[in-house]
């Protein structure tokens, strides 16, 4: 059942006075509960709870840690229909999208406990000593990875399950030994409390102390603001607009003990199509990417939304195709109607900009809430002069940069914001024949694919899901993935310590088998 | 010879109009060469030098870089005696240790050279295509660390050779890929364009594009200020004042594409001494921390500059012992007027507060900058009430806290700032009964120290330098040790990149035969 109230450690809360409702897209119409917004008091509780329970949950082994992760997938499985039908009701995404998505966040969680169960994770360093060493003996020091301390999760809109109450930044911080306050996404309020309650279980079943874990609503920013600037929070987790990134990293770096914040933010994913591809297979690569600019109403943080070609017959039909392939796919639901709303906002000022010409757009009515996607073309000069055309387009909107030559292409690539991915598509060895586009292109993003669509972000160790600013606020860490964990730790080194005070990866004995590297060589050997 | 000029690349220019002098603290006079200030014009000069010369250096081999870092601790052994005295004359510190830093400043380059060699720095992970995987293909993912860009490195008042121009900062950002624009320090200004000048010498015989590495100079703080602002500019590295980190740290986050900033700066370095410990050998433990508490006039940030215990005989009797040691040492001389000055305003401000006492002073007439060192005590109640005590006095200057029983002393650690460490002083078994304690103090600090002294920082893969705010801006990183790579790189993926195209880390060879992870083992095989 869901309450509408608020998870402060394992307590359901509702002090406060400020409500709201959840929206149903696809029936344009309120869901039933009532939520109630987190109070000052409510979120101080929070946070000393957290700090409070830190000092014994940083200390737990990582087998134990990975129980409760387990669990918590366990319970977010047990929730059953119940999940899915809420989720369906608060996002308007449909049932499979649901239901994968569920999977996708129980295969995070049992992918964080078996990096746990493995253990290597905490880079563990050991230089022993040199008690002869001259001028100077050299000590015993060992170092390994730490926890940071309590930290805040903000629900993203466009994933309500796999980024939000226990997606990947929550299961990334309990597998490091953080607490985590989730703020609650007020799109899906009930999706996230159902979350909440089945990590609530799984703490109580598997000995996690109270306060290890709060969900706390709000339908505005206030609630956010008060977390990220909260003096016992240690670090922050986000998805969402870049206004909403920015104004969390600008909050938190004013703070009188600056903390880092990561959030993934825009990206329009440049796709860049060489001419051997284009004059070869323009048909095909149209039609690939008539699927991935629409896909999920284009609402994923690497649609695709800046093609990149130089003029010549291939692009010509290369655009021509793809906008007839564009026409002909069904609208889909928007994830609530301030979505879709800012999608027709920003779509407008996009379609007023000097120089844009629409070859696509879907002129049927559609229902409420649905997206009509759009496809656009503009010359590389004009792109390059008026930057509001570089800007995202939340939703099934994609433009195509028509450049004069090479040249055009490469300084058009090294004047691009920073972005999640690119993609190079091209012939057997032509790309080798390009390599200033490639490496002007590396320079600009995080994770570069060839011959396929950046939309679908592989959960395994080798994806890299963040780049430069403003694509994300910290290039220097991934949000997918199990290294996404090295957001939350800090080295640590003990120097001259006991043995048998130290943490079990540290000990001579090694007894949990990790890798390790000792005076310079990798080994899981003891001492 | 010293020219006083910049260098922009491997060019000398001085077109600036300000000009200054470094000064001799024991001789109390200023040096002759006059030392001509970057212009904005020069500054933009090495900016862009630093952003072109970045396309070629950051695709360079680990091999050749390694060159590169081996030359320039060559050429830096080459500047002969002439470096020793340059050094000495604009530190006031003895050739002794001249000699010291100058070793572990080639140490370092080369220690950076070896790990380059070994090449399994950059975390490759692979995991492998599965095109038959339903109900989608799992595409070939391949990861590895890739340099962040031009790096701004500020030089180190107090290591004019191993925190400076070649220093750590320097020779990780090299090592990493990332150019360097060293913003000199103008108290050892000299010293500065000598170790510039053998690494230009260096960049040139191996062949290492001109723009890699500048070295400009400044009395004021306007070229840094205009360095850390500067588009180009990707990452800073600095090492000083809490008011000077947090200053940049400031400057950065205001930019329009926020950037890292690695400060190093103040830190008391707590330490604690157990009852029994304190009852069976306060004078031996005093004996060594009055050496602990002077080395170097105490300009260390890992000076121990708070000692904590339970009143009882045994700290009244390390109280006198060390007040007596304390006395007995002969001044040394400073840095520089200007630290010095502050030194005797900081220590005049702390035995100005309330509840003080000052066990030790050197009261004899001493040269001018030299060094009066200082032991106070004070209550555990005193000390929690009044924060003006928490902060460091750079120089030889120490505070005893005399708490009334372990339960104040937890309180008082628990609500210490960061700190870049912490010493424990305990007798056989004695830690054990105080895990609160220890806990606690983990939580404050980077690195932990077992009956032994927090100076002498050892250069190795296991040293964690760096904890949190305001001992760090970022205490995910350590600022000495190999693993000082990680903060100038950032996680780069390729998804279904043809073989050939594949920097060498990530081929299917391997080449390099570097430790990858993939398919989630660590190995060195082929695929």
């Amino acid at each position: 059942m869901i309450t509408g109230k608020n998870y402060i450690g394992n307590t359901l809360s509702a002090k406060g006075e400020k409500t709201y409702k959840t929206f149903n897209p696809k029936l344009n119409t309120e869901n039933n509960t009532l939520f109630v917004e987190a109070t000052n008091h409510e979120i101080n509780q929070a946070a000393q709870l957290a700090t409070e329970a830190f000092k014994e949950y940083s200390q737990f082994s990582d087998v134990k840690k990975a129980k409760f992760l387990k669990a918590i997938a366990e319970e977010i499985l047990a929730l059953g229909d119940n999940l899915i039908q809420t989720y369906c009701s608060e996002s308007g995404l449909p049932e499979g999208r649901a239901m994968g998505e569920r999977g996708r966040t129980i295969g995070q969680l049992n992918g964080f406990a078996a990096h746990l169960e493995e253990g290597s994770w905490v880079e563990a360093t050991i230089d022993t000593a040199q008690p002869e060493r001259t001028p100077f003996p050299k000590s015993d020091i060992r170092k390994m990875l730490v926890p940071l301390g309590p930290v805040v999760v903000f629900g993203a809109s466009n994933f309500p399950l796999a980024f939000s109450t226990a997606g990947g930044d929550t299961a990334a911080a309990l597998a490091s030994g953080c607490p985590v306050i989730v703020k609650s996404h007020p799109m899906h309020a009930g999706t996230g409390e159902l979350v909440a309650s089945a990590v609530i279980k799984a703490a109580e079943r598997t000995g996690i102390p109270n306060g290890v874990f709060s969900n706390v609503n709000s339908s505005g920013i206030e609630v956010g603001q008060t977390l990220v600037q909260h003096p016992n929070v240690k670090a922050v987790g986000f998805t969402g607009s870049i206004r909403g990134g920015r104004a969390l990293l600008d909050l938190a770096a004013k703070r009188e003990e600056p903390i880092p914040v990561f959030a993934e933010m825009g990206s329009v994913n440049p796709v860049v199509i060489l001419p051997e591809a284009l004059k070869n297979r323009a048909d095909a690569v149209a039609k690939t990417y008539a699927g991935s600019i629409t896909l999920g109403s284009g609402q994923f943080c690497t649609n695709p939304g800046l093609i990149l070609g130089v003029k010549s017959e291939g692009l010509t039909q290369f655009i021509n195709t793809l906008s007839s392939q564009i026409k002909t796919i069904e609208p889909s639901c928007m994830l609530h109607p301030n979505i879709a709303n800012a999608y027709n906002k920003n779509k407008e000022k996009a379609l007023s900009q000097k120089g844009i010409t629409v070859t696509a757009k879907y002129d049927e009515n559609v229902a409420a809430n649905f997206s009509k996607q759009t496809l656009t073309t503009v010359s590389g000069a004009t792109f390059l002069e008026n930057t509001t055309l570089h800007q995202e387009v939340f939703g099934p909107y994609s433009i195509v940069v028509q450049c004069e030559n090479i040249e055009q292409l490469e300084t058009l690539i090294l004047k691009l914001e920073g972005q999640l991915t690119a993609t190079v598509i091209a012939d057997n060895n032509e790309a080798s024949n390009y390599p200033k586009i490639i490496s002007a292109l590396q320079n600009r993003v995080g994770r570069i694919i060839f011959n396929g669509v950046p939309t679908g972000v592989e959960v395994c160790a080798s994806m890299m899901h963040g780049g430069p600013y403003p694509s994300s606020t910290d290039s220097r860490f991934t949000a997918v993935g199990v290294d996404s964990i090295k957001r939350w730790v800090r080295p640590f080194s003990y120097q001259d310590w006991p043995n048998h005070l130290l943490p079990d990866a540290l000990k001579n004995e090694n007894p949990l088998g990790v890798y390790r590297i000792i005076d310079g060589l990798k080994t899981t050997n003891k001492i």
